[in-house]
C-alpha cells in the first residue's frame, strides 16, 4: 500500500492516463477523477476520464470537460473511489487487471491495482485526493470545485457520521480558493426534482417497519419508477430517506434494477454493522452504509435481508 | 460597537450574569448562551440562562444545566443572537433597557445593549461566540458541544448560502475537542418523526402547480393533521418543503388553523417578493419569506393567493 508521497511520486511518472469512475457514479468518484485529471493536465500530461454512462444531471458537468475521445489508448489506468472491480462500469471491464493505481477510501477496498492507496477513515475519497494533489502545487479553483463536490456529497454535506474535523478542514481550504460552493450546495443538497419528491412520497407510503420499528424497508420497484417516469437523477441517494426516520437505526432501501433483481442500500447507526449484514449477501461497504444485490422475487429478497440483519443484531425482534 | 478583545475584557468584569435567548429559541441562541454560561462559570463567576418556555426536545438539553433558579437577581444581563428587543420572550421583557452586553450576528441588529458586538458576515452567532470564548483559554468539550450546535444549526449543517470557510474552520476546531458531534448531527439534521414523514408524503401527493410550474401550493388541512394525529412539533417549518422543489421559485404552504381559516407561508426566490404578495392579503415578512391569513373556503383562499401572486409577478402565467 502506498503513502500519499509515494502516490504523488508514482503519478508524476505517468502519462496518457485514463481515469475510471465507478458504476452509478456519485459526486465523490466523479469529483476525484475530474480533479486528478485537471492536476495531471496542469503538469503537461495527457489525461482523460473514461466516459461513464451513469452520470446524472448534477454530476455530468464535472466529468464532461475531461471525457476521453473515442479510440484513446491509455498508457496508464487509475481508478478513483472504486472499492472492487465488481463496481467497474461495463465499459471499464476491459481494464480489469490493468489498473496501475487504485485510489480509494472504502474499508472493503480490494487492492486490485498494481499500486494501491486507501484511507478508510476518510469520509470521502476527495479528502485523500486533496492531500495527494497538494503535492503537485497550489489547489486552484479548477481542482477545488470538483474536490468540494467529492468531499461534500460523500458526507451528506457534513451531516453523516463519517464527517471528521479533517473533512471540515479540507472544505475550508477548498472554499478559500474562491469557488462557487453555494451553487454546489443548492444543486446537491437543497434541490429536489418533482419526480424525486413523488418518489419519496410513494416510498413513505409503502415502507415497512420491523424489529420494534427500529428497522425499516423502503421499496423502489421498477413499476414505481415507470409510473412516475423517474430518471436515474431522480433516484440518486434515495437511501438517505430511511436513515432519517426517528427511532430507526437500520434502514434498507430496496431498488429493483431488473425484474426480481434488487439492489439494497443499508444505512445504520451503531447497533447494526451494515457491512457485516451486506457481506452475508455477497456485498460490502462501510460500517454505517453498505450495499448488496439480491436476485429473487421481492418476498424472498425481504426474507433474506431481514435474516441477514437478524443474524448480525443480537436484539433483533421479528 | 465592541471588538472581540473588548467584549472579552468587558465580560471579565461581569459577575452574577443572566443570559437571554430569543423567542422561539433555536440552536444558535441556546448554544451561544450555554457556552458563554459555561465559560463564565469556569472563571468562577455566577451565571445562568433565563428559562425560555419555547425550548424544544432538541434544544432543551443544552439549556437545562444552566437555567436560573427562581428569584435569581442578576447584576449583569447579556443577550445572545437577539437582533431586537421585539424578539425577547415574554419573561425577558423586564430586562428591556437593562441589557449590559448584546452579542449578535444579524444584519438587522439594533444595538439595544449598553455595549454591543455584532458580526453580520457570520453564518451563526456561534462563530463570533467561539472567537470571544477563545480569549478565556482553551475551548473544552463543555464549551465546544453547545457551540457546535450553534454553528451547525444556523447554517443548515453547512448547506445554506451563509456558510463560509470560517464556519467550517470553527467546526473543525470544535470537533477536534472530541465532542459527540455525530449525535448532534443525527438529532438536528438527520431525524424526522414518522408523522412528519407522513405529513410531507401527503403534502407531496396533493400539491398543485401553477404559473408554468414555478408556483406551487401545498396544503395542510385540519383533516390531514387529524388523520395522522400529527403534533405541532411534527408540523414545524413545513414551509421549507416547497422551497426545495426544482424549478419552483414561489412556494405557498396553506395550513388550515380552524375550519376555513388558512395560514399561508410564502417562500420565494428573486422573481417574487413574498412580502408584497402577502401585504395584498394583510400579511407581511421578508422578501423571501412572508405570511398572511385568509378566512375563506379552500377554493376561494387559493383564488385569492394566486391573484395576489399574479398581481406582483409580471410574467405570471395562469
Amino acid at each position: 500500500m502506498l503513502s500519499v508521497a509515494e502516490t504523488a511520486a508514482l503519478l508524476r511518472t505517468f502519462d496518457r492516463v485514463l481515469i475510471l469512475t465507478h458504476v452509478r457514479p456519485d459526486g465523490d468518484t466523479v469529483g476525484c477523477a475530474a480533479a486528478l485529471c485537471a492536476a495531471l493536465r496542469r503538469m503537461g500530461k495527457t489525461a482523460y476520464l473514461l466516459p461513464n454512462p451513469g452520470l446524472t444531471d448534477s454530476t455530468r458537468p464535472y466529468a464532461a470537460p475531461y471525457e476521453a475521445p473515442e479510440g484513446f489508448v491509455p498508457e496508464k489506468v487509475v481508478s478513483t473511489d472504486i472499492a472492487t472491480v465488481g463496481l467497474f462500469p461495463e465499459n471499464a471491464k476491459p481494464y480489469i487487471g490493468r489498473v496501475d493505481l487504485a485510489i480509494d477510501h472504502h474499508p472493503s477496498f480490494e487492492q486490485f491495482g498494481k499500486a494501491n492507496i486507501v484511507r478508510p477513515e476518510a469520509a470521502a475519497c476527495g479528502e485523500l485526493m486533496y492531500d495527494i494533489l497538494c503535492r503537485f502545487g497550489p489547489i486552484t479553483p479548477e481542482l477545488a470545485l470538483p474536490l468540494y463536490v467529492a468531499v461534500s456529497t460523500d458526507c451528506g454535506c457534513f451531516a453523516y457520521t463519517n464527517t471528521t474535523a479533517h473533512t471540515h478542514a479540507v472544505a475550508a481550504a477548498l472554499m478559500n480558493t474562491g469557488i462557487d460552493y453555494k451553487t454546489v450546495n443548492k444543486v446537491f443538497f437543497r434541490t429536489k426534482s418533482r419526480k424525486r419528491m413523488q418518489l419519496e412520497g410513494a416510498m413513505l407510503n409503502t415502507c415497512e417497519f420491523h424489529d420494534n420499528d427500529r428497522t425499516v424497508l423502503l421499496f423502489v420497484p421498477i413499476s414505481l419508477m415507470e409510473r412516475i417516469q423517474a430518471t436515474e437523477s431522480d433516484a440518486e441517494d434515495l437511501s438517505a430517506l430511511g436513515g432519517q426516520m426517528e427511532g430507526v437505526d437500520c434502514a434498507v432501501t430496496m431498488r429493483e434494477l431488473r425484474p426480481d433483481v434488487w439492489k439494497l442500500s443499508v444505512r445504520t447507526t451503531s447497533r447494526v454493522n451494515a457491512t457485516r449484514v451486506c457481506q452475508e449477501l455477497g456485498g460490502g461497504g462501510h460500517a454505517a452504509a453498505a450495499g448488496c444485490t439480491i436476485e429473487a422475487p421481492l418476498a424472498e429478497a425481504k426474507r433474506l435481508i431481514l435474516g441477514a440483519i437478524e443474524k448480525n443484531v443480537p436484539d433483533f425482534v421479528f
